[in-house]
């Protein structure tokens, strides 16, 4: 069994003076950091938080919370953070089947489900008295770290079992991908709830780079924090690229890496961003594979325009169909194995069986690889759409979409036919008030066969998504009658 | 079970046109490079080697050599490199305890000790007819990986048994510690068939970098093909480093870390290398940690001087005495825990208990941690010296004596004595020939308790060291009565 000396103490010894973490003017070195963390790892100790007992928080974007992940770590103790933007009857379940030990909340205004559970301060907490504070500890990377909560756009939310072992892997993965230089600097602006923003404070302190905590995605005063805390990695959704490419100013000058995730990226768009300077690289990854697993690297661009890149090491992927290996070429379902892939949903052996298979994970997902490795991500299988026999992916309809000039956002999907089983439906945000349904036909009918052009058009003023950016599909159909349709033509 | 796709298969996916290997005027991209292994280990394959099979081999220092090493490690077969050095009679022990499968030799004249193991020279194998090239595998981390014979000053060879994650663990220690820059080029001027040649051969492709391997150290060609081949990464024992000092030039302009192993470095020798611009690092390992696990960086210079630096991640150091960790500062057996530490010696039962404890490996080496957790050796565990109830430690001395004008090399070494128990001697190659044994004691006396001091002085042309630059201890004592004794002085 690998162990490991705690991640942040280890950077505190070798580079106490280095900045860790900092917010606003806040600003702590790792030394600073790690006597925090020690600080309140003790005061967990004394109420008599240990070893793998499950603690769930609900707290504002803050340092604290930050100091609380890594206490928490310290102690081997599991993480449960609770997505700030549930309401409680969504909470609910997600408490009732993690059963944690302890809540801990910012004390805002929130109407807790009444679970039972004991729910406490973390200001109170910080104020109480301490016995001793913890410095070292010893993590087991078979220990389980953290449960999130899948933001998936259907069904019930999945705690995902995320090992201290599978932070670790993730951050090799991305290390060994993009480099690893001993000065980089993360702007995070990810919710903290969310695998690919914790993966980034673990990343932090076993690379030992610091982390510049964003209060929220603000394009302007983003802008200027890259600048001035010359910033060299970021993590983003395609919307944040999108509002950052409005603003008239250069490429902050330190940004080597833009990391793309959440949602699959139009071409167009890192095209874009790469004209003007953004080092934008599309990626691949889930809270099961403990965040970003696939990276394309920007010397690949445009060759592989519309790969998420090749698998980072150790993982290894396959595609699948009727549970056999696809050769280069051919689509199928995503498989993935490798040391980051999570070890199955907290309290849930259904759907761990369903979804981990002997070391693999199916990942719900529809792609293929090149001859030479490299992953493109079609669709979510169960986004795809089925008209008359034919398999019609969402996405690539909405790539060639949001290449026209007078759409502003696009959400393709399928909604029942007696006809067809399917039909292709879309939801177009436009900017050019005087676009109309045919010349999107038109526009499409010389990139898309006839089948895939959508037949049923809705004019919206947002798309529906999710914190991570991902369209919500079935919220689209279930809410088709409440939008005023813009035209429709059966013919097609 | 940890599993990664193969190594270098995977760089030539990703990277076919970077340089893997370079030697003099041949060059290797990683897509040649693959090729070329993909031949071998089809090669091997008809001749039935596969999974977990043992092959020697004894092999001029060439890229062929390097190519069998990946070829083995594709086939998941375990590399037993032998010492080019050894005489037969010192061979045949290695050869019986190994037992392999196969032995591959380069044809060059040896006289083979007869253990009835069958042989093959590389030449003619790698001509041979090819059924089908061999491209892709699963490498198991918890397979063997090669069987390294420890160079040890004294006794038996014994088979270090390195496994496949150790060379990973290995190679992210480096990575974790260095920072993974990613053009970054290797000058391999270390055996091939000790832990820190190999270890640089795997490194290499799991991290991109180039490899350019010289035909052997030579001052002057070696630091020629430093600054052609734009090289950043560096192994050296002090030897080299005193000789590329004797050059007139500036350091190699593209050098970025020159990683100091194999012996303890005199901190004098750093200082003059830093000085001269060489980025000098000492590091500490040994074959039983699949090489480097503990590096000082430049930055803690000249601040922890004599230190050999902080763990790489995830290593556990303690210092141990009566089976028990003692608190900073105090000095005892360094024990190492992490998950590049080997899994014992093949075929010697014996040892394995003796070194390998309950996931600790007892290294035999005195030293202590400073309160940051920075790791001091202090000398050989058999090395030290008992004088009259006093410890020790040779290299001590030796630093000082090295720090002398008139010195050029030196060893120190206890001899059995009636009256003390032992008594201190020392080897010194001069420099200067008015240097007498009164000078040294005399510039020792300000710096040194008077029980450290050496009584017994020789005059020789060279210190016997291994291949890794190590004094060979037992050597010096065993010919005491062949050497000429400069003066004796038996009231100190």
């Amino acid at each position: 069994m690998v162990q490991s000396p705690d991640w942040l103490h280890y950077q505190a010894e070798i580079h106490p003076q280095r900045e860790a973490l900092i917010f606003g003017q806040q600003r702590w070195t790792f030394a600073e950091l790690d006597a925090d963390v020690a600080r309140l790892a003790g005061i967990l100790a004394d109420w008599g938080i240990g070893l793998q007992h499950r603690v769930a928080y609900r707290l504002r974007r803050s340092p604290e919370q930050v100091m609380l992940a890594h206490a928490l770590t310290r102690l081997g103790a599991v993480l449960v953070p609770l997505n700030t933007r549930l309401k409680p009857g969504e909470l609910e379940p997600i408490i009732q089947n993690a059963d944690p030990t302890l809540i801990v909340e910012d004390g805002s205004d929130f109407a807790w489900p009444d679970t039972g559970h004991r729910r406490i301060i973390l200001e109170e907490l910080m104020e109480g008295s301490l016995a001793q504070p913890l410095f070292t500890a010893t993590l087991n990377f078979e220990d389980l770290h953290a449960l999130v909560y899948t933001s998936g756009t259907t069904g019930t939310p999945k705690g995902v079992e995320i090992t201290v072992g599978n932070q670790w892997w993730s951050a090799m993965g991305f290390g060994l991908n993009a480099g690893l230089e001993p000065h980089d600097r993360w702007l995070h602006i990810m919710p903290l709830f969310h695998v690919g923003g914790l993966t980034i404070l673990f990343r932090s302190v076993i690379h030992g780079s610091t982390v510049v905590l964003e209060e929220g995605f603000d394009q302007v005063r983003t802008y200027d924090t890259l600048i001035r805390e010359r910033i060299s990695l970021l993590s983003v959704v395609p919307t944040m690229v999108h509002r950052l490419l409005e603003l008239d100013g250069d490429a902050p000058p330190h940004l080597r890496l833009a990391l793309l995730g959440g949602a699959p990226a139009a071409p167009a768009l890192i095209e874009r961003a790469h004209q003007r300077g953004y080092r934008v690289v599309p990626t691949y990854g889930m809270t099961e594979t403990c965040s970003q697993i696939v990276t394309l690297e920007e010397s690949e661009w445009p060759k592989r325009a519309g790969s998420s890149g090749h698998p980072n090491l150790p993982v290894d992927v396959r595609i699948m169909k009727d549970n056999r290996p696809l050769p280069a070429g051919k689509v199928g379902e995503i498989w993935v194995r490798g040391p980051m892939v999570a070890r199955g949903y907290w309290n849930n052996p259904q759907a761990t069986r369903t979804t981990f298979h002997d070391g693999w994970l199916r990942t719900g997902d529809i792609g293929y690889l090149d001859p030479d490795g490299f992953l493109y991500v079609i669709d979510r299988l169960r986004d795809m759409i089925i008209r008359g026999g034919e398999n019609i992916y969402p996405s690539e309809v909405e790539q060639h979409l949001v290449g026209h000039p007078g759409v502003s956002d696009v959400a393709v999907f399928g909604v029942q036919d007696e006809e067809w089983g399917q039909r292709v439906a879309v939801a177009v945000v436009v900017s050019d008030p005087a676009l109309t349904p045919k010349d999107l036909r038109n526009f499409l009918s010389n990139r898309l066969a006839s089948y895939k052009i959508p037949s049923i058009y809705y004019r919206v003023d947002a798309i529906p998504r999710n914190a991570s950016g991902k369209i919500l599909r079935a919220t689209l159909r279930d809410q088709t009658s409440a939008m005023t349709k813009w035209t429709e033509n059966h013919d097609l």
